[in-house]
């Protein structure tokens, strides 16, 4: 049971060749993208059922609830859908603030700013080290 | 010429295995995610010179400068790689505030809330018509 009633559900969205689709996580009230993963059909309707993200671990093969091991769970408050239908947004309320496995706030950690000043043979964005 | 200069960039960045990597563009100022699309190693050279987001179209297998139709370029702020390097995230500022082609600001129109007064056997998360 329980995958029946997702039917409508699951047909909105656009699964890759793989039965996948990447799934952003943003925090609700600051606004900060968290991370990237990706989800199967049951880890979509996982997620429905205990309102908490579970993803598809690409690496490891099998559903990954977010939180089982360091326990910063993601609580769902949205869930949307892009035009064509393959890429979804969730915003979350982030367990501890923490949502990469690093220990940081946010997976997007590595920054690449503009630099003006360098010379023409070299790019005008770099890696922050 | 061109790319030379950029090998230390393209290195850090785990491509996968069509050499694409996935992109979240969100709006600078706003927080909003907009869209999520893909570049390769020549649209992300591409964004780094210019200065605007040059994604790489695989319904149209080539080069993708957002806004070449609709004008509504997305000009680079900041880019940040995710700790596993295999997502990159612009923040832009969003020509006309439109970054959809459908007209829509974001692609993330189509919402899904919940809703705790359906009854056990439908599901508690809609997606909004």
């Amino acid at each position: 049971m329980g995958s029946n009633k997702y039917q409508d559900l699951l047909k909105e969205i656009t699964w890759n060749e793989q039965g996948l689709v990447p799934v952003i996580a943003q925090e609700y009230d600051s606004g900060d993208v968290l991370m990237m993963a990706w989800m199967n059909e049951a880890a979509f309707i996982k997620t429905l059922e205990i309102g908490q993200a579970v993803y598809w671990s690409r690496s490891r093969n099998k559903l990954w609830h977010k939180g089982e091991e360091s326990g910063h769970f993601q609580i769902i408050k949205s869930i949307h859908l892009d035009c064509d239908g393959d890429t979804l947004l969730i915003k979350v309320e982030q367990t501890g603030g923490i949502a990469c496995h690093t220990g940081a706030h946010s997976c997007f950690f590595r920054d690449m700013e503009k630099d003006d000043t360098v010379k023409a043979d070299e790019p005008s964005f770099k890696w922050q080290k």
